[in-house]
């Protein structure tokens, strides 16, 4: 088994750095090998995914990332930017089905900006459609409009755009998923005025048919956006498009007040995945050593679970990390009154230790 | 002055009667026309919009619209449905400017999700773009896919556009409220994946040239989503697209937790416009005489304001409404401990006694 490490710019370093040990510690038999990504791949090679990364990541079995970004990269043309090697990513490796978990933990609850009886205890599971829709689609650009408003003028424009296949093996990732959990999904779309979603609703309610024993329903993603914050424990499984996803994920995250707790999983049709945590690289805290590390832990641990068959190892470090929370220790992003403020370094060290 | 009046569908008829005797008892000089629209003019005309209620919307200066929508139109082909009602309006009449408040009213605080601190005295002003964008781009429609993860397959499609014209005048739009507000506006995008959204923003910044003294930062959509949950206080002005703002717009109605309070106005290059609350038609409480008619009553103030050049009269019923609530009368939707729980039309007689 082969761990691509991917550690990235800004605090990606520091936080796969912990993730690497917590890793070394179970003492699995597994290979790791780490590449530059991003702005730091920009830096060396000229380019944020250059092609020996690429190839690492293609011949690993799974890709253990950090986080890309800085603002110093915003001048450069899009191609160069940092987030274009995260795409490039999903659509070579073909990871189509992302997970986003979203976990409010009872230690943390505090740390939301919703009233605590509307929060506590949250465990929505998002998946994100991510290879297709208007993210990929051609063709996309800049031209003379022909037609419209402004026939004449400069416009640009994209594609939003699914196929049968594509939306049928995201709704079967879904309810499967489902099944292992309260065997409900609510598929989000906009299927009042999107004939992409129109589509995407139709195919899911088919599937849904050879899944008689999950609950479905439908809802549109600006009632979506609200139910989130009305009522979040009311979802369980959401599965949506690439671009609904992308903003609801964020959204749901954020909605627990401790987004620097939250991995995410992005799978392909064979298990490989590329493992990272739901915040991004945060260049303002970046080499102070106060990043928290474990979103990235967690998501060694899907990894460990989705892609390395590695169970037991997986609920290792899950319930190492429950007992350093239960412990009083967090890093400043989650801290609180009465709880230990500590470091990125520290925090890792007690994850080790519990392991 | 003319006024087209459509109730539309569910608590539509009973919300807009309210904002009606409101109007009458200003005693101000305009004719008031009421048409059918949405489920309503389906059942009666064979069609949601029908020539004659889009033709007395385009002869009128203001257009005041309930809320279309039920369950029971959900298996209609798409152009019949109700809701193709507000979409042909938007259209027919180039409502290209919606503006979307999201105030928290002092006394209704405990009704938002959020923690008090978070949302007591939140003024945000959402200006979302209303006929351009993929709610309208063309082409969309089903085909077999020539290229993409399954070529061969049945696909859908959507065209995401803007023209450069569009994009201007919407950016003035926001920088002339700003200009009235705390002058700062936020452009939300997606200009780090989509052609259309760096466009976009290159535009939103060159306008903002013009405005040397409102401040402008830019914003990732999915970012925006999280922001708005975690600190909303901190946007004044948001300028976003049609399907972006669609979104938005209704998670920053939800966050303030009386969404039955928002009113809303859509406006075109003439100041002819379309005035409706923020929520929808709510079948499931309709002809109970429960609903919130308040939201509806402030729509027809910004009417008065935006479109019938009455600004006296539209500060009349806004302070009316801040009188009422001040006394303590609730609808169900915004009730709490302590506070006297109305009907709709004793809300309405509180307003017009108020007046
Ligand atoms: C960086 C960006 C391209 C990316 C996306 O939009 O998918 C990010 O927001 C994410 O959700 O992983
Ligand atoms: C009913 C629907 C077409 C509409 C939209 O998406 O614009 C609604 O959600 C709104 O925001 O007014």
């Amino acid at each position: 088994m082969k761990i691509a490490v991917l550690p990235g710019d800004g605090i990606g370093t520091e936080i796969v750095a912990e993730a690497v040990r917590v890793l070394d510690v179970l003492d699995l038999k597994f290979e790791m090998e780490t590449a530059l990504v991003g702005g730091a791949a920009y830096e060396a090679h000229g380019h944020p995914l250059p092609e020996s990364t690429l190839k690492l990541a293609k011949e690993s079995d799974a890709v253990l990332f950090g986080a890309v970004g800085d603002w110093k990269y915003d001048k450069l043309d899009r191609p160069l930017r940092p987030e274009q090697a995260i795409l490039g990513l999903r659509k070579n490796l073909g990871l189509f089905a992302n997970f986003r978990p979203a976990i409010c933990y009872e230690q943390l609850v505090g740390a939301s900006s919703l009233k605590p009886e509307l929060i506590a205890g949250l465990d929505i599971l998002i998946i994100r459609e991510l290879t297709g829709d208007i993210y990929f689609g051609q063709p996309r650009g800049r031209r003379t409009a022909v037609d419209g408003h402004f026939p004449g003028a400069e416009e640009a424009f994209d594609t939003m755009r699914y196929s049968r296949p594509e939306v049928e093996r995201i709704a079967r990732v879904a309810f499967e998923a489902a099944r292992k959990r309260s065997k409900r999904v609510t598929s989000v779309d906009k299927a009042n005025v999107l004939e992409t979603f129109q589509f995407w609703k139709d195919i899911v309610t088919e599937v849904g048919k050879e899944y008689p024993d999950v609950e479905l329903d439908h809802m549109y993603v600006d009632n979506a956006a609200m139910q989130l914050v009305k009522a979040p424990k009311k979802f369980d499984v959401v599965v949506t498009g690439n671009m609904f996803g992308d903003i609801l994920s964020d959204e749901a995250a954020m909605l627990t007040g401790s987004i620097g707790m939250l991995p995410s999983a992005s799978l392909n049709s064979s298990n490989q995945g590329l493992y990272e945590p739901s915040h991004g690289s945060a260049p303002d805290i970046a080499g102070k050593g106060v990043a928290n590390p474990l979103a990235t832990i967690l998501s060694a641990a899907m990894m460990l679970r989705f892609s390395l068959n590695q169970p037991e190892a997986a609920a290792r470090i899950e319930s190492a990390v429950q007992q350093v929370l239960a412990s009083g220790l967090r890093t400043g992003d989650i801290w609180s009154e009465g709880t230990k403020r500590v470091g990125t370094r520290e925090m890792g060290d007690a994850v080790v230790a519990a392991i």
